[in-house]
């Protein structure tokens, strides 16, 4: 058996059996043995900032890592952004890097690179292996470090003569480093700020926004009174009709600060001190108030689940009713032209039951909550490096992870254009995502934000660097022409038709969403 | 005057007046001050590996730096492929990537990442700016490091505070570093081996490419018997009828190692020691064999034109007529189906007068030379560091540089799509490019790396990572949906009829040629 052989071996032992690959030259060896070993998904994609995201999306759902393959340096930064989204989002992947076989490194070739410098960019953990003996173990520890904390980015950088080298056979899985608990202190501060009757908010992240750690936080909630919210930014939220009601801390720097204005006490529960998106001019940096008082109750790597039960338990919460979302059933908007909210609001009533909605609609989207507060239960997953170019790929891998659900894509056209090729990715598995753009023509976000950096009237050339227009983009020509079916629409009620009827079917399909 | 106005006055009072952009919030105050000064000329591109590609093809035909703009760390990442190309071919670039203000990065926050470690890791020098009085001395700097020597990647980092903070006003530029002269010692030995009776052979690379360095190599060649080979993969070379004939260094190793068999002194000038592209299992890692002497005559960044003429003084060389190429005037193929050969042959036949070939052919492209050595006088252009993705994007560098020429992009399927969004680019800037897609629906290349690779036959599962069917890409829809006229063709006659008929008009056209 060699390393490459050993190498799959070792990943399928410890439950890593999707990889998400653009192979090359120095990969060819794992290619191989992915015939002669049964029990690997390997899904291609055409560009690695799919693969990347593919993986990103299929962690999120799959509540285990997936591997990818990616192809030296330059495969590895193509990937790079989506590693940054993967990484905010504190999702478990393992990279599997191809690297020049060692004694070729000494001398100057067209794709010699940092691969080492690269990984440790992106990565929270990464090794180069020295042998094809030492292979099958640096992937059982790959896994490990992946799946460890709340999630990490681990990668194996593999020279190819480690993939062609003799090797023992594979390693046996180790076990993840546990989750550190949380002190007795930082609870105790937690108990009396809430019971002291300060103004106080839980700001959660992580699995506190999964079950049971929702269900916690709504007891919680429902016995103090205390305010809930989600980092502004999160890797997954149960979210619909019957789940807790949330509020997301909002991108725009004004809204967020208005938001925190009278809080008193903010406890974070896996979540880091709410900051502003970025920084503007005689604007403050953090969004709460000097006079907040800020507790970190768990860091993002604690366990935040068990975090909340202990709280709840010193709060006598842990049998009180939680609290529930009462919106209204989501209810389908009047026909008229096509708006950014008549959308959401359409989507949010005709979103099937236990869909995934995987959301890169970025300024488009900022109602979506209002009006899925009503619609039916579903797990929400976002952008969460601020990294467009996430959502195709994002959903392309949690339809991998999920056969047996509807996901949903809503997709901004600047943004989905960074990653396109996921169309082509979905139409060859056959993945079942009802792609949604967002037409608007630019990058409507930066048209915002010339206001926010003190730009009132931008003229004629800054406006060309914000507009896709001249020409426009036609969507439905870019799916057909990877296989995807796809339609345009411009009014309400032809969204909700498109919508339904994509629903209704299986496999890969793209709306084309001409927003006003 | 803000600092990114005195940024954008400094790159124009050093000759850097085109920006290639992809900008987000914390480049809007440089997009404002474009529009406050007239100049510079922005061209946006939709993903930011079609903006550091276009860079490259724009310095590799100007002779001089563009700028890029680009946003914060994941900006750069995507983009940085294509400077690892660059930067093996010694284009000059000066990125320009903003980042959070500074008092913003000591908060987590989305985007919040390792911006002056990615620039460590793709460029030849970094700075970031510490104020706005700063930047224009910092930019100045930049513009000088990257005409240093052959060519240098100069990476400035702009925290959005120094953007918008005073400046005193732009910088007055500074002199690149002179490149080095050759030692005395080199130039007698290279004369000694040359006169020796050995069989020797100048290996070429950078400047000495171009005019007046290819006359200088053909007029030693002519007087001496010296053989010329080109380094493997080059920024640029003027080639065609008329031009000095020269051998490139093939991609395919064993290729190489048959073309040095005899050879007993190398002497590199520009070019490292010829290396395989990749390491083999049971192969040799360098392409001279073992008894051959090996001389630097000239590093990459030392001067090579001078280097040459030097050569030629000491070899009583310098008034000697030129080896030209004596090719016979290339002429169409007959038809029949359209193959990568009759494709390059036809090629070559209706290659429009000093048109620029952009090359990222792949596999297709290996008898190119052979047909083209015979076309009308041509630069040429390649993919220099392995990472695909370059093709389409340096085209619409190159057309940029160069409006009154003729670009001809020569692009394989699986590379194509890397960066299909540069076809947005060459609408909207109406820039005259003929893209030829060489659709072979596949890998190429990786198909006959497996046998290299010591895998004789792959089995489904591995084929299936190697080809790009189920589905087929339709580039005519893909260049449609971004506004770009396209037509496939599957005949010789077919393609070179739609050649005649692109390279008459003006604008960006693309032909999907389907080979066998």
């Amino acid at each position: 058996m060699n390393g490459a052989e050993s190498l799959v071996r070792t990943l399928l032992a410890c439950e890593v059996d999707v990889c998400f690959t653009n192979p090359g030259t120095s990969e060819m060896h794992f290619v191989a043995a992915l015939d002669r070993v049964p029990g690997m998904r390997c899904v291609l994609g055409l560009f690695e900032g799919v693969v990347t995201g593919a993986a990103d999306g299929y962690a999120r759902m799959a509540d285990r890592p997936a591997s990818t393959l990616l192809h030296l340096g330059p495969g590895l930064t193509n990937g790079m952004a989506n590693l940054h989204n993967a990484r905010k989002a504190r999702t478990p992947i393992v990279n599997i890097v191809g690297e020049h076989a060692s004694d070729h490194l000494r001398h100057e070739s067209p794709l010699r690179s940092d691969v080492p410098g690269a990984a440790a960019l992106c990565s929270d953990w990464y090794r180069v292996s020295s042998s094809g003996r030492a292979v099958a173990g640096d992937a059982a520890e790959a896994v490990a470090q992946a799946r460890s904390g709340d999630g990490r980015i681990a990668t194996l950088i593999l020279p190819a003569d480690t993939a062609w080298g003799e090797a023992d056979g594979p390693a046996v899985p180790r076990a993840p480093q546990p989750r550190p608990q949380v002190a007795a202190t930082a609870i105790a501060a937690a108990v009396q700020a809430i019971r002291s009757g300060k103004r106080c908010v839980l700001v959660l992240s992580g699995n506190a926004l999964r079950e049971p750690g929702l269900t916690l936080a709504g007891r919680i909630a429902a016995k103090t009174g205390v305010k809930l919210f989600s980092q502004g930014a999160v890797r997954r939220i149960e979210r619909g009709l019957g789940r807790l009601p949330i509020t997301r801390m909002p991108f725009a720097i004004d809204q967020g600060l208005a938001l925190l204005a009278d809080v008193e006490v903010l406890i974070l529960i896996g979540a880091p001190p709410p900051a502003a998106f970025f920084g503007y001019p005689g604007k403050p940096r953090l969004l709460a108030p000097a006079h907040c008082e800020t507790q970190t109750l768990a860091e993002p790597h604690d366990d935040v689940v068990q975090a909340l039960q202990w709280l709840a338990d010193e709060l006598g919460a842990a049998q009180h009713a939680p609290l529930v979302n009462q919106a209204p059933r989501a209810l389908a908007p009047a026909d008229g032209p096509l708006t950014a909210d008549s959308l959401m609001q359409a989507l949010a009533a005709g979103l099937p039951e236990h869909s995934i909605l995987c959301d890169e609609s970025v300024s488009a989207g900022r109602t979506l909550f209002r009006f899925t507060d009503g619609a039916a239960p579903h797990d929400y997953l976002q952008i969460t490096g601020g990294s467009i170019g996430l959502g195709l790929p994002m959903a392309t891998g949690a339809a991998v992870a999920c056969p047996d659900r509807k996901v949903i894509c809503l997709e901004g056209d600047g943004s989905g254009m960074y990653t396109l090729q996921a169309l082509w990715t979905q139409a060859r598995e056959q993945l079942d995502v009802v792609n949604i753009v967002l037409a608007n023509r630019g990058y409507q976000i930066l048209r915002g934000e010339l206001k926010n950096v003190g730009i009132e009237q931008p003229g004629e050339r800054a406006q060309r660097m914000l507009d896709i227009v001249d020409p426009r983009l036609d969507w439905v020509s870019l799916a057909k022409g990877q296989g995807v079916e796809a339609v345009a629409v411009d009014t309400t009620a032809g969204f909700s038709a498109a919508l339904a009827a994509a629903t209704a079917r299986r496999g890969p399909f793209l709306i084309e969403a001409r927003i006003g």
